[in-house]
C-alpha cells in the first residue's frame, strides 16, 4: 500500500487526467464535446482538461471541431473523438452463415457481409473463407486487415477461450481440435479472439440492450445453447463448457440410459430445437405451408400462419413453447437468472411464442423472472463479437496515452 | 483518487500496520508467533511490529506467551491471538434436526449441540427452540447470549438473505414467509444471519476442504439441492432461488404437464432423494435390512449390505446412482463447475455410490469434473454457518483496530 501511494507520481496523475478525459468525451452524445462540458464531467481545471486534450490530439485520438459561439457570448472549442482512429472486427461463424462487420472504436459498423458457407465445411475451409471475407470487408472499408486492433470470432461449440480454440463443436464437422486462431494470429498481427457464440450474444445483449447485471440469454434455433453473465461477468464454466441446455435430456426414461446422438444434435434439441418444431409443422399442416416452411431456416411462416389464423398452426406453436418451458425451467431452477432473453431462429415467434413459453413456465418455476425476445435478432453474435474486440482495443487505447 | 491519496496520513498507515501484524498472526501456526516471525510475515520493521501488537494487547486481541530462548541465543517474545476475545454461533436448522455451534474467533468449536425436532413443527415452535437451545449452549461456554458478536443460521427452501425471510420451505410446514430474524435479533443484540442451508455447507466445503475457485455442493438427502460458488463468490440467483436441483422435472413425459407436488418435495427428489432409494430397498430386500433401513434415515444400512456382498444391495445403489446422475448431468451441462462435492446422508455412500455415478455420468456430460464426498458430512451447514458468522464478526473486530 506504501509502495502504491509511493508510484503516485505527476506523471502517472497525468495519465489519470487524459484517460479521465479521453473516457469523458467518449462518453459525450454523438462523441463530441466542449473543453466545459469535459471539466464539468471530470471535475479538472481548464488548463488541465487543455493539457490532456493537446495530449490525445497528438496521439491521434482527438479532433478540433473548431471555435463555437458559447451561451454566454464567449467563444467555446468543441472536440470530436476520433472514432476512426482504430478498428476492429467481430465474426460470428455459424453452421450455414459466416457474419462478419468492421467497426470503429465506437463501435459503430464501417462494413458488414453475411456470407453462406456450403454444408459440411471441413475446418480448414472455413478458416480460408473466413481469411478471404474479412480481407475483402476491410480493405472496402480502407482498413487493411493488417491495420485492424483486434479481432474476435465467435462459433459454436465448446471453446478454449484463452487458448483459442474449439474443443468440440458437434454442429460443425472437422472444426472441433482446431487451432484455427493460430494461423489468424500470424496473418493479423492483432489479437485474435475466440469464444463460445453465445457467449458473444450474452455480451451484446448487456451491452446493448439490457443492463441487468444478471442475464441468461437462450439461443433458440436449431441448437439451443445459453450465455450467462452473472453480476457483470461472463460465467463460460470450468472447462468452458456452461450453457450446453441442448444437450439436457428430458425425453429419455429415468431408469433407462440415454442413447448417444448420431446427428450431433444434443437431446433437448432434438425434441425442442428448429428442426424438431418444423417437423411436427410440417406433419400437421396443409401442402402450401409445409414448403413453405421446408424452405425458410426460422419457421417465419409457422408464426405467419398463426398470426394469419390458420387452426394448423396453433398446436404447433403451443407443443413448441410447452416443450422449451421444460428444459427453460430446469435452467431457471439451477441458476435463477432474474432475466431471460431469447434469440435465434425462434425468436422470430415474438411475443405470441413467448407468452405462450411464460404460460407454461409459470408451474415449474420457484421464483420470478422477465422474458423477453432478443433486439439484435441474428446479429447477437457479431455484435457480441465487436464487442469483445473492442475490450481488447481498449488496451492499445491505453498504451497510446503515454 | 487524489482524495484517496490525500487519505493515506500515519494514522491510516498505523491502522494498516495494526490490520497487517494481527492478521499475520492468525495465519501463523497455532495462533502463535515472534516479534521476528511477524517482521518476516509483514515487511514491517520491529518497532513498528511492537507499536503494533501494544495497540492489540490493549485491545484485548493479543496476550504475550512471555519470553523464550531463540535460535541465536537472544530472546523472543512469543504472543498469541486471543481467539477468546469473541464468539460466534453456527446454526443449522433442518427438518429433522437442529445443529448448534458456538465457535470463537478462530472457528474452534467451544461447544456444540444436536437437538432432534419434532414432526411438523411450526415456525414459532422452532424459533423458541432456538432461543433456549442457544441461550443455554452459550451459557454453558461461558458465553451469555447477548455476549456473541454473530450469529448465522441456515435453513432449507428459498431465503431472502438481504431481508432474513424464509421465502419459500416447502419442506418446513409453517415456515415460509415468517420474519424468523427479527425477534431473534432484538433478543441477541448482535447481527443475525439466514441464509439457505446448501449456500452454507457450499461455503463451509470451501473453507474447510477445497479451495476451487468455482465448486457446486449437492445435498443428497431426503431433500436434494445444491449450492454454487463461482469465482469465489456465493451465487445465490437474482430471487435467491439457484440451486434447486430437487425441483427439476426429468419424469413428466415431455408433451405432458407436470402435475404440482402434494407432499412438498420437487420431482427429482421424489426420484433420487432417500425416502425413494429407501423405499426401492425395502421392497426387494429381506426382512431385516428392510426393518434397519427404515429406522435409519441416512440409508446406512444399504451401503453397508452393499459392502457385505448382500445380492439384493447393488442394485438398488446402481439405481439410486443412475437416477442421481442424470440430474446431476443436468447441473453439469449448464453450469460446468468443474469441482462437484457431494454431502447430505447419502454421502454414507461413499465411494461405491460415487464411483456409480461416475460411471453413469460419463456420457451424459461435455467437460470432464472431479467429484468428491462432503468431509464435513452431516456438519457441514452448521460450519458454514459458523464461517458466515465470522466473516460478519470481522467488521466488529475492525472497529477494535482503532
Amino acid at each position: 500500500m506504501t509502495a502504491e501511494a509511493a508510484a503516485t507520481g505527476p506523471h502517472v496523475l497525468r495519465r489519470i487526467n487524459v484517460a479521465g478525459v479521453l473516457q469523458a468525451l467518449r462518453d459525450s452524445p454523438d462523441l463530441t464535446a466542449r473543453v466545459s462540458d469535459l471539466t464539468a464531467a471530470t471535475g479538472l481545471s481548464r488548463p488541465a482538461v487543455t493539457r490532456a486534450l493537446a495530449h490525445l490530439a497528438d496521439a491521434g485520438l482527438v479532433a478540433s471541431l473548431g471555435v463555437e459561439p458559447h451561451q454566454a457570448g464567449r467563444p467555446a472549442v468543441r472536440v470530436r473523438f476520433r472514432a476512426e482512429a482504430g478498428h476492429v472486427a467481430g465474426i460470428d461463424i455459424g453452421p450455414h452463415t459466416m457474419a462478419l462487420v468492421i467497426a470503429d472504436l465506437a463501435g459503430a459498423p464501417q462494413a458488414e457481409r453475411r456470407v453462406p458457407i456450403a454444408p459440411a465445411p471441413t475446418g480448414p475451409d472455413l478458416v480460408r473463407i473466413l481469411r478471404t471475407e474479412l480481407a475483402d470487408l476491410a480493405g472496402g472499408a480502407g482498413v487493411p486487415a493488417s491495420g485492424l486492433w483486434a479481432v474476435a470470432v465467435g462459433t459454436p461449440g465448446v471453446v478454449d477461450h484463452g487458448r483459442g480454440e474449439v474443443v468440440l463443436a458437434p454442429s460443425i464437422p472437422g472444426w472441433t481440435g482446431l487451432p484455427m486462431l493460430a494461423g489468424l494470429r500470424e496473418w493479423l498481427d492483432c489479437p485474435v479472439l475466440l469464444d463460445n457464440d453465445v457467449n458473444l450474444a450474452v455480451l451484446a445483449e448487456q451491452r446493448t440492450g439490457d443492463a441487468a447485471p444478471t442475464l441468461l440469454y437462450v439461443h433458440w434455433g436449431e441448437r439451443i445453447g445459453t450465455g450467462l453473465v452473472i453480476d457483470g461477468r461472463p460465467h463460460r464454466g470450468a472447462g468452458s463448457a456452461a450453457g450446453e441446455l441442448g444437450f439436457v435430456d428430458l425425453a429419455t426414461p429415468i431408469d433407462r440410459t440415454p442413447e448417444p446422438a448420431a446427428d450431433g444434435l444434443g437431446a433437448f434439441e432434438r425434441l425442442a430445437g428448429a428442426e424438431a418444431i418444423r417437423r411436427l409443422a410440417v406433419e400437421s399442416c396443409d401442402a402450401s405451408l409445409a414448403a413453405a416452411l421446408r424452405s425458410d431456416p426460422d419457421l417465419r411462416p409457422l408464426f405467419q400462419a398463426a398470426a394469419d389464423g390458420d387452426p394448423a398452426a396453433p398446436p404447433v406453436v403451443e407443443t413448441a413453447a410447452a416443450r422449451f418451458a421444460r428444459g427453460l425451467a430446469v435452467h431457471l431452477l439451477l441458476v435463477d437468472p432474474g432475466v431471460v432473453v431469447v434469440g435465434g431462429g425462434l425468436a422470430h415467434g415474438g411475443d405470441l411464442l413467448l407468452d405462450a413459453v411464460r404460460r407454461h413456465l409459470e408451474p415449474l418455476v420457484l421464483a420470478p423472472f422477465e422474458m423477453r425476445i432478443s433486439g439484435l435478432q441474428e446479429n447477437a453474435v457479431v455484435t457480441g463479437a465487436v464487442w469483445m474486440a473492442l475490450d481488447h482495443a481498449e488496451k492499445r487505447l491505453a498504451t497510446l496515452l503515454g
